[in-house]
């Protein structure tokens, strides 16, 4: 059995959409347990019109909801014990749970997965993890915006982080793992990611393949399982894929539209434009999950709809049915065996979570 | 007249792409001269078979050829005084010629470029600028890889020169800029890009017209006529950009050909793909601008052909003809008056110029 916490109150549309999504998960998987949080006067009507959710979950009413505009520490400052995506995260935390997820707002929901989870044992920075199609199939992609900046060390610990997820998710037993970097040699101010390079290259681990440095273009031929980057480069890159691939489209589609010539064709081929969008649709690979802390929280989209918010939850299931946080853990403490002295650490927790 | 110096020897195909690229020019432009710089051997069978070319031209012969995978220090050590990358600049900086083109490898170009023309006054680091196809129309991107990370008088640099090279080219009297970063609110690391746009702000110059953050999507939306950022995540973003484009090319090609009623819907479709084709053809946006340096240098596509080459050296003309340095110095002048204590000046220079 897989117990999933949820934040009903998250994402534009609340419950509408994220109960009507674990309909959808409920029907595909039989070993499930969800333990849903929100405003009982909003999310009790919608579980009535959702009997099988109804039937596999507890539900929790809390009186606040984070809002999707509510700043970090706003969130903090009146969320904090008592909101439903409080109250998601701590259920993992208290072990009634194996994995949360929340459509609410990223800012707020990782402020609140660093207090209430901490940082694992000598991980310095959670990161944000996104899985990115491929030419060839997926790849994932962190830091995608839970921090800026990252030096060689915390870059270690997201391509830890990474390949370990990989290793979760894609079945692959020493996932490739790149370090996303510019081309132009001898440039000044890459110095943490030569470092990071240099040591995992030395550590030469069995958990992860490194192949050294990747560019911008490597990301989307899927070059690489793992891209490692910090959270400023990361989260420029991914919404600068989505907004390409929007702008592609919508090419496209003016295209395919201006004359009865081509109307015709797109008459032909429109098993063919499904099959594209399909193969586009981000709804199925919604969810970014946050790595590095004591359990895992996995964000969706505020924006996606019910099926949207199942492949969050299905990615979360994924993640516990195949032991994420143990192969994490494992290989934090393979890296350290093999690099023993890497640094001198901060106090644990310190500044990152109490912001 | 337009006098443009062309280093014939840059780029994976030399001469044969170069020579026949200022022929696409000579056909559409009366008003333009060539200083062509190459060795003697390689370009001469070349211009003998593009005569139109070598009526407007002057060639003058160097020894010296850097080579595509050459680093930048080798290139400096090897090929500065001699070569016909540094030729090619150094006719720019001797009055000789308006603008620069060459498709050799950017770090050499830069790091000559720098060498030669230095930084003009007040401005401490050079950007590469980027012509970005957008949903609306063309946007620039700026820097995209001359140097890693920039402080807050940086950007507000590349605000400015992002913003005289969109006058010059877009026909707009007060671009609208933006400062790329994260949604994130309260991040930490973000202090510069927050700094710069307090200031840009507080400037409120008649010559741009800031509208504050934009994210990755942006840029492919055409939300800003500039999109100011520092050379690592603008690399990123270009490069990722570039990757995304090509993918769904791919995905569409796959669709396309898998069944016989959509090889169909092809045939009668093929105009619009056609058109697909040429919206999304990067020759036609070919050519990075380096902006900052007393001299406009143009680094075409090593990869490209005789097209694209063209395009960099029709966007090089461009920018001649629209007074685009007069613009670059008034503009930076007027910033000064307008922010006058904006910083306490590195030398000149200094560390940057003796790379």
């Amino acid at each position: 059995m897989v117990r999933i916490s949820i934040d009903a109150m998250g994402g534009d549309h609340g419950p509408a959409v994220t109960v009507a999504g674990l309909q959808n998960v409920v029907q595909r998987r039989s070993d499930v347990r969800f333990l849903i949080f929100g405003q009982q006067d909003v999310v009790a009507p919608v579980l009535d019109r959702f009997p099988k959710v109804a039937a596999v979950s507890d539900f929790v009413h809390c009186e606040i909801a984070v809002r999707m505009d509510d700043k970090p520490s706003q969130a903090l400052r009146h969320g904090r014990w008592k909101s439903s995506m409080w109250k998601a995260i701590e259920a993992v935390k208290a072990g009634d749970a194996d994995v949360c997820i929340s459509a609410g707002n990223t800012g707020a929901l990782m402020a609140m997965s660093k207090f209430c989870l901490r940082t694992m044992a000598s991980i310095e920075r959670p990161a944000i993890a996104a899985i990115w199609p491929t030419a060839r199939s997926e790849s994932i992609v962190l830091d995608v915006g839970a921090t800026i900046g990252a030096d060689a060390h915390q870059l270690i610990d997201f391509a830890i982080l990474g390949s370990a997820m990989a290793r979760a998710l894609f079945q692959v037993e020493r996932p490739t793992v790149g370090l996303l970097n510019v081309g132009v040699e001898e440039i000044k101010g890459q110095e943490d990611v030569r470092e990071a390079g240099r040591l995992l290259r030395e550590a030469d681990l069995k958990t992860m393949d490194y192949r050294g440095y990747v560019e911008g273009d490597d990301i989307g031929k899927g070059t690489v399982d793992v891209v490692v980057t910090e959270g400023f480069s990361g989260n420029i890159a991914l919404k600068t894929a989505e907004g390409t691939a929007k702008q592609i489209a919508e090419y496209l589609r003016a295209a395919m539209s201006r004359t009865w010539m081509a109307r015709l064709g797109y008459v032909f081929a429109r098993d063919a434009f499904q099959r594209l969008r399909e193969k586009m649709d981000v709804r199925k690979i919604n969810g970014g999950v946050f790595l590095g802390l004591n359990g895992i929280v996995v964000k969706s989209h505020g924006g996606t709809d019910d099926e949207g918010f199942a492949a969050a939850v299905e990615l979360g299931y994924d993640m516990v049915r195949n032991r994420l946080i143990d192969k994490i853990r494992a290989d934090i403490d393979l890296f350290h065996a093999k690099v023993p002295d890497v640094r001198v650490r901060a106090e644990p927790n310190g500044e990152q979570g109490q912001a």
